[in-house]
C-alpha cells in the first residue's frame, strides 16, 4: 500500500511526485510511455519560468529524475482504473493492481490532430498546437491556423502580433469561437480568413521542416498552397479521463470540474493538470496543479495516520 | 504608453513578463528592491520543478534574464498607487509615472518576523517561513514551529513526518486553527504543544546557525530552551497590497479577493501571485499566476488595438 498513486508522469505528475516525497508520502507514478508529457515532442521549450531555453526532452529526463531522487517510483504501466475500496485506492493496470491511500490523476489531454498527409509526421517540425510555445519561432514569417473555434481565433490574435501574415483555416463559414474573437482577428491587416477549407496536405521542405500547407475549399474542391513554415493545429483536445468517470465529474468535453484547489469531489482523488477544466493549459499551470493536489494529499493521507 | 506594466518583479512578475514579451507586449516591470521575490533569501530552493537544486539568488538571476533577455524592461522604483484613465492606467512612483494600457499587480506577500532577539537576523539560517520549502532540510531533527492558525498546525503536521520531534510554541492556550488540526497534531507521538509560550530568543551556534529557541511561559515567566536548528514561523502575513485597494477587491487579511484566471474586477488590471486569495502559496503557484494574468492582459491589450 502506497501513501500516494499518481497516474500520469507529465508536468503534474512529476511535481506532484516532488511535493508529495518532500511530504514524506511514499509515491508511486503510473506513467503509459515515458515521463515528461507534451514536453518530449518539443525541440525546444522557451516558456518555462526561470529556464530561458532548453530541448524537451532534457527537461522531462531533468524532472524525472528530480523526482525519482527524492524516492518517488517510476513504472511504466497503462491505467485502466480505479477503484475505491474503503480508505483505500484500487488503481488497475495492465499489470496488475497497485494501493494507495491517495490518487492524484494527472493523465492531461492530448491535441487531435490533422488529418491529412504531412500533419502526424511533421508534427514538432513546423506543425504546432501551441501558439504560445511555439509562436516566437516564426517571428516575421507566415504562418497558418487550423480550426474555427475559441483557441483558434486566440492563437491567429496572438501570431498576428509576431507574424508576418496569419491564415485562419477553418472548414465552415461559421466560427464557434465568441464574436469579439473574429472581429478582433478580421480587423487586423495581416490576418486573412480561408473557409470552408481544410488542410488536404502539409508539404515538407528539404530541410525536413513544414514549407507549406495545401488547402482545399470544401464547396468548390478547389487547392491552394500557402507557404507558412509554421501550422498551428487549434482543432480540439481530448482529456484522458474517460478511464476514471467513476471518481471524477466530467464536463461535456471530457475535463475534470475542478477548482484550482484540484479537488476532484471523491475524497482522496485529486485531478491535476491539463485534464482539468482551467483558463491557460501550459508547463507551468500543470506544474502548479501538481504542487497543490500533492500538498492537499500529503494533508489527507496525514489524517489518516 | 507601455502595454503592459508589472508591479513586483518576484517569480509571478517575472514570468508574467516572460510570456507577455513573448505575447509581444511593450512590457515594464518596476521592482521596489532586487527582483526574484523571496527567494533571494532563501540558501537552497530544491522545490521548483524540474530543478534539483538551485541557490535562491541564482534562480532569482536566471528569471530575471530570461524576462530581460526577451526584452522587459527593469526598474527599480517604489510603486504608491494605480490610477484608471479612461483605457491607460497611471502607475505612480517615486520616480514619476508611467502609463499602460493594462497592468499587472504581483508584489507579493511578507511574512510577519519573529520579534525577538536573533530572529530577524537568523532568517534563512535555521529560522524559516516556509515548511514545504525548508523542512527536507531538518529530515531527523527537532524542529519548533511558532504560531497558532491553520498555517502553523499544517506545518506541524508537515514536519511531524519528517522530524524526530515537533515543538509548537503558541501565545495562547486556544488556537486560531481548525479543530481538527489541533487534535491531529495532538494524536502525533512526537509533537508537543508549549501554550502559552513566547520566543524570548533564538540562539546561534558556532557556525552562525539556530542552535536553539529560548520560550518564554507568559503566564508564570519560566523560561526554558528548546534544542532545535530549525524554527518555523507562521505568524502571519501581510499582503502588499495596501496602495491598490482602489483597483483590487481585498478580503479582511489584505489578500485580493481574485479566482485562478487573476482577474482583479477592475478592467485591465490583474493581480498575480502570494497576494491573491488562494490555498498555496508557492514559487510555482506564483509563477503559474503570472503566465495565466500575462495571457489574459495579452488578449485584453490586443483587443484595445
Amino acid at each position: 500500500m502506497y501513501d500516494l498513486i499518481i497516474i500520469g508522469g507529465g508536468p503534474a505528475g512529476l511535481t506532484a511526485a516532488v511535493y508529495a516525497r518532500r511530504a514524506g508520502l511514499s509515491t508511486l507514478i503510473l506513467e503509459i510511455t515515458v515521463c515528461g508529457g507534451q514536453i518530449i515532442n518539443s525541440q525546444n521549450v522557451e516558456n518555462f519560468p526561470a529556464v530561458p531555453q532548453i530541448e524537451g526532452w532534457r527537461l522531462a529526463d531533468n524532472w524525472q529524475k528530480q523526482a525519482q531522487a527524492l524516492g518517488a517510483e517510476v513504472m511504466t504501466a497503462a491505467v485502466t482504473g480505479v477503484e475505491l475500496r474503503g480508505d483505500g485506492k484500487l488503481v488497475h493496470t495492465a499489470k496488475g493492481d497497485f494501493e494507495a491511500l491517495a490518487v492524484i490523476i494527472a493523465t492531461g489531454a492530448g491535441h487531435r490532430k490533422l488529418d491529412c498527409p504531412g500533419g502526424a509526421e511533421l508534427s514538432g517540425r513546423g506543425v504546432s498546437t501551441c501558439a504560445s510555445c511555439d509562436g516566437a519561432f516564426f517571428r516575421g514569417r507566415k504562418v497558418a491556423v487550423v480550426g474555427g473555434g475559441n483557441t483558434a481565433l486566440e492563437d491567429a490574435l496572438y501570431l498576428s502580433s509576431l507574424c508576418e501574415r496569419v491564415y485562419i483555416v477553418h472548414r465552415r463559414r461559421e466560427f464557434r469561437a465568441e464574436r469579439h474573437l473574429v472581429e478582433a482577428a478580421g480587423a487586423k491587416a495581416n490576418v486573412e480568413f480561408l473557409t470552408p477549407y481544410v488542410p488536404s496536405e502539409v508539404v515538407a521542405g528539404e530541410n525536413g521542416r513544414v514549407a507549406a500547407l495545401r488547402v482545399k475549399n470544401v464547396e468548390t474542391g478547389e487547392e491552394t498552397t500557402l507557404d507558412t513554415p509554421g501550422v498551428f493545429t487549434a482543432i480540439g483536445m481530448i482529456p484522458n479521463n474517460a478511464p476514471f468517470a467513476n471518481v471524477l465529474k466530467l464536463d461535456e468535453g471530457g475535463y475534470a470540474i475542478a477548482g484550482e484547489d484540484c479537488e476532484s469531489g471523491t475524497p482522496g482523488v485529486w485531478v491535476a493538470g491539463d485534464g482539468r477544466r482551467k483558463a491557460l493549459r501550459q508547463l507551468v499551470t500543470a506544474a502548479a496543479d501538481g504542487a497543490v493536489a500533492a500538498t492537499a494529499a500529503a494533508r489527507y493521507v496525514n489524517s489518516l495516520k
